[in-house]
């Protein structure tokens, strides 16, 4: 059995008793029942996965992976690929957004190469698991075959493994790489069984003609390749990519130790529909920050079962949603944490009423 | 001309020049056209509202204001209004969600008696405002006189100047008041023209019968009283609240010394509404923060202009829709700072389109 699979039968459900009991604990807080809606549910979700009653804060890590994509050759995105290792650079550099929003939180920030397309110097802040030099173009052919997906998703586990090992109790995921939504756009047109001018977007922001030529791609790509949903790896690899199958491993691993994952916008959504359609289970590990304006990102949270809880118009990518929940989901584990109970406060409960 | 007239004629619009040269400030900035959505827009509103192109971090204070509703004699609410005072004793004490989360985002946290129902003791961290004990019930009569109204209006914008005068640039408001939901909603409907039925909601979590009871209360209030929606005054001393009033003086001292408020759920946006409805440029100064539980929050932000960036079934006040949404503030203002422009980080612009 390859390694992959060893860690996906491992992910075991999260502990229903373990949430009910922070949820006494939440009823019991002065405040009207439920009142704290989203925040109460974070509080209960971390429980259940980490097997604690009242959770403490975690240490918190992005892990943001890169990859290139040859359907960029197609004329899908407004960006040159020469742009996803600069900004691989401004990243190491400490520049991009996603570098401000990680610093906000508090939250360690991993750069990934998980397949940009050229070659990078060693620094010490870039982990270098490359698979290949940027995807094929999967217009022609797959993206990659199916030893390369493996490889990828399990570089992928690997690297969140090294931070769980480090202590991380809480990880964001992000990606970057120049012309990712058409294979994230692919993927959700699959599992959701839109059809693709439903689920598809403007990406960086392109014109009509480039959105014509994506959703011809798009659609071409899945004739040629047959891409067959009941077998997630067949997916990934005829109309993936790098940092897609790389984030589905580091979703995987966090199932396996425990660890809620904080899902970004599309092309995280994209990963974490993968690990889904591989187990069900890892559904409960997850947490959704944003709604992107990404149009197909309602119908990938749908899959998911999950909820929004920022609504910012945000397509940025990166992990930049995901750091920004971060922190109302250290809120919502200071709440279940710190406030005073009515026996505590010496407030009167609810009138019974008849 | 009253002390509250005055301060309202100072409001002035904010400055879209300002504006502009922010918005150049954030297309230069290494990411694609308006990605970052929302937070742009904070950045660019609050530029505009300080009159400053690059604004730092602003020193933030959260104004939570407590008053009575004699309508609760109805029977409108789940709870009694000695929890009003409990409550009160709890925010002072440091148990309750809104001083985990102001906390939280750092920011300094008052507490204000505009018009709790009974006396409360000297405490160092407690603003004495009160009014009266409690609104009278508005189903026989108006809440208060015209004359306690503009008071309590008065009385909000002295405890918001002197905050100012403190260093405040980021004001967060909220409230505590057994039972009122059931002014808030009466505001909403009359300025909303919207039917009572259509913007009620179940406040802390009334059952079906209250819900009824609620409602006929807010019909009634409003034939008896027949508010003028052209005389906001009119409209908040008849139908209103003591922590409603002081709340609108507490926006409109926000607009007059150019600082940014962030409404927070039912209440305060009741609040934000009589002062706009007061003076229409206060909108630009007013940062919309959650989509409350409460039904009839949509149509108020609707009236507003404002779209809520937080999505999280909360329906508690205080203010804890606002302290979270200004961590999100805190980080809107450091991407503008912090982020490197194309030219900076090394990495192409888009590609031109024909």
């Amino acid at each position: 059995m390859q390694k992959f699979q060893e860690t996906l039968q491992k992910i075991l459900p999260v502990n229903g008793e373990v949430m009910e009991q922070t949820q006494e604990r939440l009823d019991d807080l002065t405040k009207p029942l439920g009142s704290l809606g989203v925040m109460e549910c974070i509080a209960k979700k971390i429980a259940g996965i980490t097997n604690v009653v009242k959770p403490g804060l975690p240490k918190k890590t992005c892990i943001l992976m890169a990859g290139d994509h040859g359907v960029v050759a197609e004329g899908v995105s407004a960006y040159p690929s020469e742009v996803t290792p600069q900004m691989v650079m401004n990243f190491i550099s400490g520049g991009a957004a996603m570098n401000v929003l990680s610093r906000h939180v508090g939250a360690e920030l991993l750069i990934v190469d998980m397949g940009v397309g050229s070659d990078l110097p060693d620094m010490p802040l870039l982990i270098k698991k490359k698979v290949a030099y940027g995807t094929n173009n999967m217009c022609s052919g797959p993206a990659m075959s199916r030893e390369q997906a493996v490889e990828a998703i399990e570089n992928g586990i690997e690297v969140a493994e090294e931070v769980i090992l480090k202590g991380a109790g809480l990880i964001g995921i992000g990606e970057m790489g120049i012309g990712n939504t058409t294979p994230s756009t692919a993927i959700i047109s699959l599992y959701s069984g839109k059809k693709v001018e439903e689920v598809v977007g403007r990406g960086t922001g392109v014109d009509d003609e480039r959105l014509n030529i994506k959703i011809n791609a798009i659609k071409r790509a899945v004739e040629i390749n047959k891409p067959d949903i009941a077998d997630p790896i067949d997916v990934l690899s005829k109309v993936g990519g790098y940092e897609i199958a790389g984030l589905t491993g580091g979703i995987i691993a966090c199932g396996t130790h425990r660890v809620p994952v904080v899902i970004d916008g599309f092309i995280s959504g994209a990963a974490a529909v993968i690990a889904v359609a591989l187990k069900t289970e890892v559904k409960d590990y997850l947490i959704a920050s944003h709604l992107s304006e990404e149009p197909g990102h309602r119908a990938m949270l749908d899959y998911l079962g999950l909820k929004p809880m920022l609504h910012m118009n945000m397509r940025l990518g990166e992990g930049t949603g995901a750091a920004l929940a971060m922190d109302i989901i250290d809120a919502s584990l200071k709440i279940l944490n710190e406030m005073a109970t009515f026996s505590e406060a010496g407030v009167s409960e609810k009138v019974e009423e008849e």
